[in-house]
């Protein structure tokens, strides 16, 4: 079943859809026998909703496939994450929080170490510290080529985010990375006519940088790759005829929400339960919420299963100020797994429940990995849990007579 | 999610993978309410492995559809097996064992017989003895035609396979059989133009054939239908980086194994146990072990139930020998179900077990066709188990970021 066909069925109605996300939810036990951390988190908010939900467990881009949060975050949002692949530059300007715009071209950015021939020493300038990282960046944030705007943003130690904005760009570009040492760094080149001009912009850039940097070893060069605009999506309000928010924290989420054509709201602090109170404030406004708490998935990463356990209960403790507002549709899912016990993301599916007054309730009063295995949701990939939300909230009319 | 997606995130790793084949190991109970095969065999060292196992049910090409060995391999291989498809002379060829080599073109024969003007009046030589049909196959076997050599293989009373090799053949080659008695035999035509030598060749064979059986009846003519080339397709090495053996006593198994690019092993005997121990002895020259057990279909096949749940019960008392080996993901399957009630191959799901270190262990201590269906692996495509099976080994990197 396509986007466009889904499409023609969309009606409009009232009802209200809450998109719940903890980022990497899904884990794994710490030993053989034992309970995942959202198993073992005490979460009597969410084991209550859940039996009155349908359970499942979510695939997001194919089987065996660890996900990145852009895709993961795509396939969630409803789109195929395949179709749709974010390029590395983008989610490098999106992952610090710049607010990408639809023409501007992004790239993934080195420091590097060069002798005087030119010729690569150091692919990583020594993984220079981010502080001297930053001073570097400043002096390439002076740089000036007509018409185009560059923006020079600080990843972390040697790396930086790399973005053009102007008339015309485009993002058809090889890479300057030669991805070894021993050879000199690649002009850029323009892989189709459109890109002609881009090319020539960053080789000017690059030229520039090269003088500032002289005298800057070993942080004395840069390289560029990954060149990438956003993909262009059809928005929720193109597919759904929905009137989408976002609440989330983190740049790169309110990237790819922004990316589908969600409004993303400011959220007056920085804990979940700042993003409650906006979801509260901003309730008559919308009719779609996708609502993102990351520490699940920054204690995954860390490989801290405490941790992890700690944020799920912070977000159960929370649900009923959500549920008071009385969605019509709520989602509690992830966009990818990230059990502590292996420190990132993995390909493991993502426990997700699906309430509404009309769903076929499972009965399991519990929201936990192998409770969502026994689901009547079964295992499906991610991208048709958006499907099934928009017909519990009377948005899908009938195909066929 | 294409092969060529998944080409491309793949990354080497040290990891060991045992892919552990029963063929036709689905089952089906003898009266309703009842056990099948695999419920009945006593197998507690599969019910162990299942406890820290994800289980599911393999559905090897499509609701409802039963396979053959050929596309019932492909798919636990992880090809699809409607889009490689394996032509019927080819897996003739194969199924006797013979070593048909990419090049070659192969065709299913009969012997029938055919009146004085040449018209079918039989087209099965009145299922003439295999004995009968080995006499004829070596006149057969005495047929030159300049450049090319023939080989003709008995499969079975009035059947046998039939290969020609040499220079640029071709298979576009429309069929001799006209399909019913009463009808002459009709010439091989070139389907394009790169057959014409190939159709040239077949029919002088034919004709050669003809005269030697002249005298045969009722086996004095041949049909040939079913010409082909064995399909190409991309091995496992190229798409998973992966050193593959093949641990198989029959020849369809081996030569299928032999298409994706296994090296195909030679077994000391033909006892399961055998196969076992040459598993043991190559353990340290191959990243991924294929082990197939041909007595399930066997038995299966022949509709002996206890024949199958004993066949079942010795590979379960041999798999501490493969543990021992401590792989680091085991895959227990089949290539389709062969219940012995219906003595054949057929359409059910087949049960799965994936067991790694990183899996989310079910839980569930048995392994059979109702625990597996309520697995977290659930009711999946075949050819999705080896891609789970390679995130299992660390084989798979992250899409996106």
């Amino acid at each position: 079943m396509n986007a466009k066909f889904l499409q023609k069925l969309i009606v409009p109605a009232q009802s209200k859809i809450v998109l719940l996300i903890l980022d990497g939810l899904g884990g794994l036990p710490l030993e053989p026998g034992g309970k995942t951390e959202l198993e073992s988190a005490c979460t009597p908010n969410f084991d209550a909703l859940a039996e009155q939900s349908t359970l499942g467990l979510t695939v997001p881009a194919g089987p065996g496939i660890t996900v990145g949060s852009g895709p993961g975050h795509l396939a969630i949002f409803g789109y195929d994450p395949i179709e749709y692949e974010i390029g590395r530059g983008a989610l490098e300007a999106l992952g610090v929080d710049f607010e990408l715009g639809p023409d501007d071209v992004a790239a993934r950015g080195n420091f590097c170490s060069v002798d005087q021939d030119g010729i690569i020493t150091d692919r990583r300038a020594g993984r220079i510290p981010s502080e001297a990282s930053c001073e570097l960046i400043k002096l390439l944030s002076t740089i000036k080529v007509d018409g185009v705007e560059f923006f020079v943003l600080p990843v972390k130690e040697h790396r930086f985010a790399f973005v053009m904005r102007g008339e015309g760009l485009d993002d058809a570009l090889s890479e300057t990375d030669p991805l070894k040492v021993g050879a000199s760094t690649l002009p850029v080149r323009a892989l189709r006519r459109e890109s002609e001009k881009t090319a020539r912009v960053v080789n000017q850039f690059i030229e520039q940088a090269h003088c500032l940097l002289a005298k800057k070893h070993p942080a004395n060069m840069i390289t560029l790759r990954g060149f990438a605009k956003l993909p262009t999506l059809p928005t929720y309000r193109e597919l759904y005829g929905l009137n989408a928010a976002a609440i989330a924290i983190n740049g790169m989420y309110r990237g790819v929400a922004r990316l589908v054509g969600m409004e993303v709201l400011n959220v007056g602090g920085d804990t979940v339960a700042d993003e409650f109170a906006a979801l509260e404030e901003c309730w008559d406004d919308f009719d779609f919420f996708y609502l993102h708490v990351k520490k699940t998935d920054t204690f995954g990463e860390a490989g801290d299963f405490a941790g992890k356990v700690a944020a799920i209960e912070e977000v159960d403790a929370l649900l009923p100020r959500l549920l008071a507002l009385r969605p019509d549709v709520v989602i509690v899912g992830g966009d990818h797994s990230s059990p502590a016990v292996l420190k990132s993301h993995s390909w493991h599916p993502v426990p997700v429940l699906l309430y509404s007054k009309y769903v076929r309730a499972d009965g399991i009063p519990e929201f936990g990995e192998r409770a969502c295995a026994r689901g009547s949701l079964g295992i499906l990939p991610a991208k048709h849990v958006i499907p099934i939300a928009l017909a519990n909230a009377g948005r899908i009319t009938k195909y066929g007579a």
